[in-house]
């Protein structure tokens, strides 16, 4: 498939500063250049220019196709729409591009760090102001960044639970989410849905009871999405809190797919703990996420080491246990924090996300035979859609299968869907504009109009 | 202190590109622009064009001091030789920093996952390739990469270690071990150093045996730095493995400071685990880090998920326990994996890397007073010295006290010292060129001059 001349110039151009870029960090500090890298550099130079008026005629043939070795490039954003279940939320701000240039280098936000030796007290970069900011963004008291809202969880399991602890998930619980609580050698059980695939506070309320009738012992956590992966239902953390607290059990509210996309106030929802994760949600590169707490529960959490040298006597201060000490030292912490004035305006506009959201399933739904699984009307810009009375009647009989969906969207440009999924499949039209809404959906139509649905 | 223009003028040119970047993604996929776009685009070409110019002709104004809000650009390794003790071995390659841009958004390289859904089977970028040389390259059976050399003690602590359960570990241990062991439940105890600072065999078993006297059973772990972070010295790895083998006690080879830089050959050291650390070895962004083991450890490290849901019934198949199933999804293993083959080829050249970190300290002690703390001859380019009967005499009249170093080798744009350090501390000279050493050596012996030492 033809690249867009001008998205694949746009890069050369940037690879080409960043070898020019190589020859000043050869040459530092003085910049003096030899014969060698005198010509290295006038031929970039001049490529450079070439770039530009390519770029700026929009033409040219593609120089570049692999990075290095077999790492192709990636143009996902520049050249299609991406409909991506888990991507949408987790595309970079132009900021944050801009702050993964400057910051690459393994240590690279550590110049700064001083006394007491702890990555959120660093100040330059503004990293301690950032989780001062992050906790207020999802109304807690305390914030700390993990490698990942899976770490999250984990912190939060390492630190409350014991072998054999009960914790109860939702019957669509993430699998990470499992997996951090069996890594600690506690047990999930699950909440079941109810007609319309939502957790209640009623079920979680009858799972807690019968659980304690069963293993003779109450949960000791309760972790439940407010957005799950696999409908993009909503589900009531407002309530499921209530019950955990009349219960005195901890309730860990996952943000995955809400913090940073959508105002979320984690005491008000009643939540002990709020996990959010930047490559889903937070327009930040993974592996990052959130970590948030209340002041009740950060003694426990972020516990700091207890033990010493019993040779050399010596401790390790204010180093958090749990957290392994500092978390995510570099590109993606600073790409996450300069992404962030634009993540905290961005929630405030989310109606207009939904409102973007329910528009392009309307448009889908106008073609015969399609279906909404997650409920209705959308209450976030994931869904889950069926097909099975449409598109996969044409896969059926087409000699391309199921794939025929996926090669006439990418046709149109449009990325993102399971190839070959053509029963369900998940969508997520978060970040488009209206005018990619519009393109999305009459793609849609066209498609079904081409093949006689 | 006024920026090289040039290398301000290449961010200025690369943050530029990402600007276009943004409109190409805005009107993605169609590219039609409006006026207002259309405008935005023009300024940006012309801007561009002039940048090019500056970047030519050496010379113009800094137009950026902030990337976003208060976060700096950061120009350390363009404008400054940078002896930072933990950063030289992860500044990244071109390669890297070019995969860095084209794959910085959340989950890029999750494009082509498909079944089994795990980030290992990736083959498109070729993630499932890298693994198995990733494993070939530190001689071990299997390889996964991890977040963060520490996450790497904790997988292997959480799948061995049950609580009061006590490990080894040396008397230069890095605290992320430490807490590694603390964050399960399990004990650390330190092998005491030798007259010169090093870890050996004999000490190793002697504490074996002074455990079992004390505490009534031997250590479940042994796992020591094959190079530590204080002195840069080595230590006895073969030796102590091979006791450890002795005591069918199971040994970490901790290699945060060698995977990367040096050959390493972990079964051939007699290694159960490797770990290493992207960040701080391997030319690679943060939170990166390596773990490899043997086949005979593989299914219990690596162990996959044997819970499954009380109401659902589902599975999460071959998903790894402790790992919490993918580990590092986007930007820093896209960029690890774009370094890694100039990282083979450079651990070839680690002899020439000995050579300048002895020829720069053989400069160093030219210095009267001047000392080295470290091991001689260095077999590392980390190296702590000591300067207390020089320049921290300096330091004591000084205005600037301990800072008129730092601030000295700043104005000779030499950069990564703690500042304010003038007794002893550390440096590391890996990846400078020889011209680089040499203007690094004359620095400090011009400032000594200069100041009459």
């Amino acid at each position: 498939m033809k690249v867009n001349p001008r998205v694949q110039k746009t890069y050369e151009a940037l690879f080409l500063l960043e070898d020019l870029r190589e020859i000043l960090r050869e040459t530092s500090p003085d910049h003096k250049l030899n014969r060698e890298q005198e010509e290295r550099f006038k031929k970039i130079l001049s490529e450079l220019k070439k770039n530009l008026e390519e770029i700026e005629n929009n033409e040219g043939d593609a120089r570049i196709r692999y990075i290095t070795d077999r790492i192709e490039l990636r143009a996902k954003e520049e050249e299609f729409i991406n409909i991506n279940p888990i991507q949408a939320g987790g595309r970079l701000t132009r900021e944050g591009r801009k702050a993964l240039i400057a910051y690459g280098d393994g240590y690279s936000i550590c110049d700064y760090c001083f006394k007491p030796f702890r990555l959120d007290f660093i100040k330059r970069p503004p990293v301690h102001d950032f989780y001062q900011e992050l906790a207020e963004f999802v109304g807690m008291d305390q914030a700390r960044v993990v490698r990942g809202a899976r770490r999250g969880f984990q912190i939060v399991a390492s630190s409350l639970l014991r072998k054999g602890d009960i914790v109860l998930i939702s019957s669509l619980g993430h699998y990470s989410l499992a997996l951090a609580i069996e890594s600690v050698g506690a047990i999930w059980k699950e909440i079941p849905l109810n007609e319309k695939n939502i957790i209640t506070a009623e079920n979680t309320q009858k799972k807690i009871e019968s659980v304690k009738e069963e293993m003779g012992k109450f949960p000791s956590l309760i972790a439940i999405s407010h957005i799950d992966y696999m409908f993009g239902n909503e589900h009531d953390v407002s309530g499921i809190a209530k019950i955990a607290h009349e219960y005195e059990i901890p309730f860990l509210y996952n943000g995955a797919y809400t913090v940073g996309v959508m105002p979320v106030n984690g005491k008000k929802i009643g939540a002990d703990f709020v996990v959010g994760s930047g490559h889903k949600s937070m327009a930040s590169p993974a592996p990052t996420g959130v970590l948030a707490v209340t002041d009740e529960f950060s003694k426990k959490v972020f516990k700091t080491t207890e033990l010493s040298g019993d040779v050399t006597g010596r401790e390790f201060g204010i180093k958090e246990v749990y957290l392994l000490g500092c978390t995510v030292m570099g590109a993606p912490l600073i790409a996450m924090m300069a992404s962030f004035p634009m993540v905290k305006e961005r929630v405030k506009h989310w109606d207009e996300e939904l409102k973007k959201s329910n528009y392009f399933i309307r448009e889908f739904l106008k073609i015969r035979g399609n279906r909404v699984v997650s409920e209705m009307p959308r209450k976030h810009t994931l869904s889950r859609v069926d097909s099975t009375a449409s598109f996969d009647k044409i896969a059926k009989k087409h000699k391309r299968r199921g794939y025929f969906l996926h090669d006439e969207l990418a046709k149109r440009k449009i990325t993102g869907i399971f190839p070959g999924a053509t029963k369900q499949f998940k969508l997520n039209t978060y970040g488009l504009t209206w005018d990619q809404i519009k393109y999305l959906g009459n793609a849609f139509r066209e498609i079904a109009e081409e093949y006689g649905i």
